[in-house]
């Protein structure tokens, strides 16, 4: 059995003075790299960096699009208007496009950030805004989301490609979301562990719900946090564990 | 004697509740729009709005780009490291250009805005830092500027099309430089004097300057502003006696 | 019969080099000055002038708080958690105040802006968030806000002085709110009719509401806007309508 | 001999998600805390956050006032009219001094950050400006900066009190200013010579410079980084070395 899988990351959200992450590290690890693009983290020069050490290392570039709000890093929800919505992906992914174009790549993929990733599982007309600005942007650009969600629907529905990610160190609920953060047992912290619950995911596309009940997941792609203390130590496992198991790591994209 | 001429004027200039100028009237004047990115004014809706209007009124866009200084409308020097700075206006560049994108047209060329075209008349370092971008976002895209200054001399050096741009309403010191705003006369107000001078300066390269001796300039565009009351007054006069003139207005780019 | 009534406005909303609404004519004519705090709108430079013209004039200052958000004008629902709703009230108020103490007058009260206006009259925890923040700054400082209000319970619950406001050119619905702003008929535009619907308010604490039935409506401040086209014609009206039939105009605070 | 000696350092530096120094133990070693107002770092949050653990820990609050330049952490000169930056200053002044009424404390004395800093030491108008707004705000309060720059003069010739400090990990030019931080031996990293070199300051009020010359320096606070690695050790050595040698460590204002 040949299996494949894509391992992305969010990136490039250092700000000016203030360093969040190790994107030297992680690009070295990840095929898809989410970088920020400026609305929720990632300044210019920021963003040119990343997008350059990315392409030097063979990592797919997409657009981690987000709500405007450097001071809340994107994590609060905003009610922003559709028309104004799509306005801001489109002119989110024409900065990250700029730096890609320096630095010999494009803009690959679309993947929303924080309370728009959040609210765009539920949330039909903000999934439709920021579908509407991909498909006028360039409509062979997939859109990377939670299975099942809103955003993935409208992505679909537009006739764009929809991809499924897996959150390689999150718990699962028995219907197939993911534990609230706050919650108990919301994070898992071993690699091993964490290691076989994603071949498992990739062999027979199941999942032990954090009730003990197996959930049928199916994913593209693997989120592996790149901010985290430790965030290093855990990609380089769970890599190092698909590799010896055979998996090929390659972007989606 | 055939003369040609294009006209540009700042547009796009509004942010979010608050307007400014009016974008419709002055796309129906003006050959080139000179749209904000973003950074000094211009959030992504309003851009939107500018750029579409202007393809479909078939103007030439091309990119203000600026400091990043909302509060202060731009107006203010920064000193931007030269790196950051090229990163700034890359992003700036690619943020329109989206906007471009999904209207069916493109950025045509590059004019810094307030502080940044002040600044680049002398300053070395950031004039080249502008061109630096220019150079390696798209080294086919003029720069339009001041004649004489370090930016359009920056942006010869460095292969790129130098375009200058006479200030229709603006009084010059018998050196060629534009009279400060704040200086008695600075401002010229009466439509006839500012089409006759300006059809002088098409026919002879020639305009009398504030102590009343002659000054050669010769540009290949003239600027109307567009955010002043009497702003369209003064543009319709403007097109209207370059027209009975003779002169066809044409975009430089 | 004596009446007394307090007229309120939103002012201080100009941003560098946007202007917003004539605070000059505004503060002759209204008795209370919502003042913004920077967050929606209000540069520094704007809101000393517009304290200081309101000290010269007489006007009391409130401090009109607002969500962070230049770009949407504070018209946008965010879902800030309350401790830092909390703190960014706390840091507007001591923006304000720092303005007022140069011009020799102190913030009065307080009157959230826009989304966050709104999403307080029902939203528990954000109203209790902004409560709080009087309450720990000032508890001396009543809060204006809609009767019926999440925020004017908070308020009150909190041992904090609640006003209520009426709002002189918006349609009521039978239960007492708002006729949503998109809707028919939401707005008023007839100075005469707006003035005689006060005036009964007033002497009976009635209003015939959009479908012609009679609405308790209890209010000590009443609201005009100061950024509308005719923003300052309809509230001198209301004002000289107020003085002849013999109310006096004095602020709440 | 009684020495006494102020300790300072800039604090409040984290914004959002974003994390710099270690605000808790820099807290259990100076005697005066710079806290950042918010225009170059510090949301509202983190202020008061790290205010209320000054209040606790005894710490004296000063506020850090900057540039409005959170994407460049207010390290680049930015050319503000003086009445904008006298209401820039009061804006901040205000902000954080809500921060410290709600903590039992008050702000306590002002010290420009950065950029503003570096310019004031030689641009009057600025100078005069920040002091502008020192004077109005309260004329009590003292401004703490480097000796001999335009800033200590205006705030001397206002009737401020002026007052005077020593880098503690930076080397000095013959002639009393600072070696520029990108020159070879800007910087001194070993503890052991850092408080000697600051103990003779005390004692004698001279301090070698870079070239082996004695140069005179006298000063009533020492300035401690809080922000690079190691900054807390350093910090640490220089408190122990002080208390060791007898010195009082006390607040300036």
């Amino acid at each position: 059995m040949h299996m494949r899988l894509d391992l992305n990351s969010d990136l490039g959200e250092s700000y000016g003075r203030w360093t969040l992450g190790d994107d030297d590290a992680m690009l070295g690890l990840v095929t898809s790299a989410n970088v920020a693009c400026g609305f929720h983290a990632g300044d210019p020069t920021t963003l040119r960096r990343t997008v350059s050490a990315a392409a030097v290392n063979g990592v797919v570039v997409g657009a981690q699009v987000a709500y405007a709000d450097i001071g809340g890093f994107g994590r609060r929800f905003i009610d922003v208007p559709p028309a104004d919505l799509t306005a801001d992906v489109l002119y989110q992914l024409g900065g990250l496009e700029a730096m890609c174009r320096v630095a010999g790549t494009t803009v690959r993929y679309v993947k929303p950030h924080g309370a728009l990733y959040n609210a765009t599982v539920e949330h039909e007309e903000q999934a439709r805004a920021v579908v509407e600005a991909v498909a006028e942007y360039d409509a062979t650009l997939p859109i990377l989301g939670l299975p099942g969600s809103a955003l993935l629907r409208a992505a679909a529905a537009r006739g764009l490609r929809a991809v499924s990610e897996f959150f390689v160190d999150r718990a699962y609920t028995p219907s197939g979301s993911l534990v609230p953060r706050n919650e108990r047992g919301a994070l898992l912290h071993d690699p091993t562990e964490v290691t076989e619950r994603l071949l498992r995911m990739l062999s027979e596309g199941l999942v032990k719900a954090v009730d003990g009940t197996d959930v049928r997941v199916e994913a593209e792609s693997a989120c592996v946090h790149g901010d985290s203390p430790g965030a290093v130590g855990m990609a380089a496992a769970v890599r190092e564990g698909l590799e010896r198991a055979g998996v090929e790591l390659r972007g989606f994209a």
